[in-house]
């Protein structure tokens, strides 16, 4: 298929015309306009697209395209489709494809439905499917292929070079062969490059790489992806316990895990799901974020709570009552910033115990150099604006005092969250902002109480 | 160099190591541990590290280490870094740097000391640098490597197989020869895969792939990460407007590429930029996040000129005062769940012109959906812990008011933002927390003015 890189308004093109089809009824047209989309476009056309439209538009698709495009799919929205099916149509989507997409498919299936799309697969199928699925979930063992091509130790290169030639064409992303003992265990791989440059009257085990070790199945894929970028590799083995070569891990696979994960602590940020589906029902939506709604009401609560305690001096001065609200905010933006800066940190691997400690105190010093500005400038609006010398002065206090408490908790919170397994981009900004809503809230309305009452 | 897999700790164990000796002056020993790390795990420290802790190791490090180090490290760090080197020092360290890293390296340099490294370096590496340069920052021009190796059509296969055993080794991540013709000019490319397996004898014309299109120099660089991940590429050529090939991008340079703009919206919520050094000097760090704070102020200003308008009811009465943070701070939640949202399906290319009515609906359905439920809840909780069943009213009323009009605006605010080129990641969140706070406090205040002055 020719490749349309330099005309990239050319696809948009066409997947807006399957579009306007889909919209008028047109349905022929449309079924003979998706035919000609490469899989790839008719996944982001579904991802695109609201629930019913994607019930359409999955029924004029060829049903050989089927598993193409579920391997394109996110798990969300393959999801969504894959429980539409039936257990012989998906049976023979699956047909085919890779081993790590065909246990992904599987995994999302009700266990009834599972058992029936088994049934109806072929001997060998059943049997990579039942293997695929033998590892849990994000692992090196559920991103495998078993594409592997293996070879013995004791054989020339001469002899891979004409092994090849018979087999005729290589898997994809095959940039290395392994080299296996006669009890399958892993000891070496080599090269596709260099099977063209050695002498080829070499043994395989002179020529092999053997420094290198095999992936552990049960491998979280997030250490594999970032093996992958430290090593710049392309694929890699995996092994299991006893050292045996299970098969490889190619880095289109990875480069998945890698958008996933710098994704995931965006969304968790706003408490969203990872797969989290655009186009979801309504009603699937609301459920999921009503959630973070309810947290987030118990945190609002809690602020008024703080000022409630203050009411008597509130109901003396409504301009308190008016200013009330800036020192949180600008708390929580702070603190938000560390928070974010830390989270990213804590990815990379950049954070441990060796700088911790350096990094409070940077984030303090950060505090309260911007708390000294945003005080002062506070102070001459409030004193500009209401006339108020005093409660200027307050408020700048609360300010600095607020951004320090900012600083503090926006590198510490996240530490301590991980020290108790929490993940820090979930449950930081709740936290976070409570700490600063609460220290602002004291800090303005306290000190007011004090002064002015 | 053995890849420690098995034992991921044995790395980390050795950088701390390294950052005992360092923290208890043991230089010579430092040196060293830091002589035995692989160069990403220097990179790792030296990013991990205070800038005083940096300057340390660097001046430790091995100078023959220095090039493999910088091409590791992030924009930020590496910049601190270079602007401390002598030019003759850097011109040395950037010998055989890959041309993308080369290039990269020389843009972070001011104007005097770009010239004099340029003056240190050999003819050829000059050269080569001059021609990076010539292509603007991120783009395809400016993320390739020169070292392809291209074949004439006319050729038999045997003689591509016997001249790549003549060259010895090929540059890593090999997967496709290119062939040009007599005027450079792209004209197909050839696996290597398919080198193994084709009968030698045919011609390259006749085995090549000429359906493949090369990347423009030109192209955006997150376009060309697109490209890579639905194509699943290794490799791809990289040509100039006459279709004569410059060179060709690799997957390793894509992945940071990808990881990069995954993480971009993240940071750009936060008001921080893409490059943000977490162990930054604190004024350098101070500076730049104070304009995001100065930002926010402005929005707090005016949500409190807002209140200010009510203040003869918030005189009059505490309670709202207490009560006039919790509808803007849950409105402020329920929006940035939607541009998040948002803001993500751009970037995926799934929002457009066919779906945007659609997802208004939808959003505004869940923030409806989500309104009634919060809104009796909070009625519920005010009409319990105030005694006030009115109060409880107008806080749900204004709940339900705020939760549609975050729907809305987290539809839309960035999509107007994107029209007029603005990244909505960077300025949605900002405006907003003003959209939500205006009108939560508009609908909470204004409503208890009609009914309760």
């Amino acid at each position: 298929m020719l490749v349309e890189i330099a005309d990239k308004e050319f696809a948009e093109q066409r997947l807006q015309e399957v579009t306007e089809s889909l919209t008028r009824g047109m349905y022929v047209q449309a079924r003979r306009q998706l035919h000609n989309l490469p899989a790839w476009d008719v996944a982001l056309l579904l991802e695109s697209s609201p629930p019913k439209a994607r019930a359409i538009i999955w029924q004029l698709v060829d049903a050989d395209e089927h598993g193409d495009i579920l391997e394109e799919l996110s798990e969300e929205v393959q999801k969504s489709i894959i429980r539409q099916m039936a257990p012989e149509k998906l049976a023979a989507a699956t047909e085919g494809m890779d081993t790590d997409d065909l246990a992904y498919v599987l995994r999302g299936l009700p266990e009834q439905v599972y058992q029936e799309v088994l049934k109806s697969m072929d001997e060998q199928d059943r049997h990579r499917a039942e293997q695929a699925l033998s590892y849990a979930e994000e692992t090196a063992g559920s991103m495998m292929n078993t594409d592997t091509i293996t070879l013995r130790p004791d054989v020339t290169i001469d002899v891979v070079l004409r092994y090849l030639r018979l087999k005729g064409e290589l898997p994809e992303a095959t940039d290395k062969l392994y080299v296996v003992s006669r009890e399958d265990k892993f000891i070496g791989e080599i090269g596709i490059t260099r099977l063209l440059t050695v002498d080829p009257s070499r043994l395989v085990s002179d020529v092999m790489d053997q420094e290198v070790q095999g992936i552990p199945a049960d491998m979280d894929e997030t250490e594999v992806a970032k093996l992958f970028e430290r090593q710049d590799w392309i694929s890699a083995p995996v092994i299991d316990e006893d050292n045996r070569l299970l098969g490889r891990i190619t880095i289109d696979d990875v480069v998945d895990i890698i958008r996933e994960d710098a994704q995931h602590s965006m969304l968790s940020m706003a408490g969203l799901d990872d797969d989290e589906d655009t186009f979801a029902p309504v009603w699937t939506s609301a459920k999921r974020r009503s959630v973070w709604l309810g947290v987030n009401l118990i945190t609002a609560l809690l602020a008024a709570m703080v000022s409630s305690l203050f009411e008597d001096i509130l109901a003396q001065m409504a301009i308190l009552a008016i200013l009330n609200t800036i020192v949180p905010s600008m708390g929580g933006i702070a603190g938000s910033q560390t928070l974010t800066l830390v989270i990213r940190g804590m990815a990379l691997g950049h954070i441990g115990a060796s700088n911790q400690r350096w990094l409070i105190g940077k984030e303090l010093a950060i505090g309260a150099l911007n708390g000294v500005i945003w005080a002062l400038l506070i102070a001459a609006v409030v004193a500009i604006w209401k006339q108020d010398l005093l409660i200027g002065a307050i408020i700048a206090f609360a300010m600095m005092a607020n951004l320090l408490a900012a600083g503090l908790a926006g590198v510490t919170v996240p530490l301590i969250l991980k020290k108790f397994d929490i993940d820090p981009a979930l449950a930081g900004g709740v936290i976070l902002t409570t700490v600063t809503d609460v220290v602002g809230i004291f800090a303005f309305l306290g000190t007011a109480t004090l002064l002015l009452s």
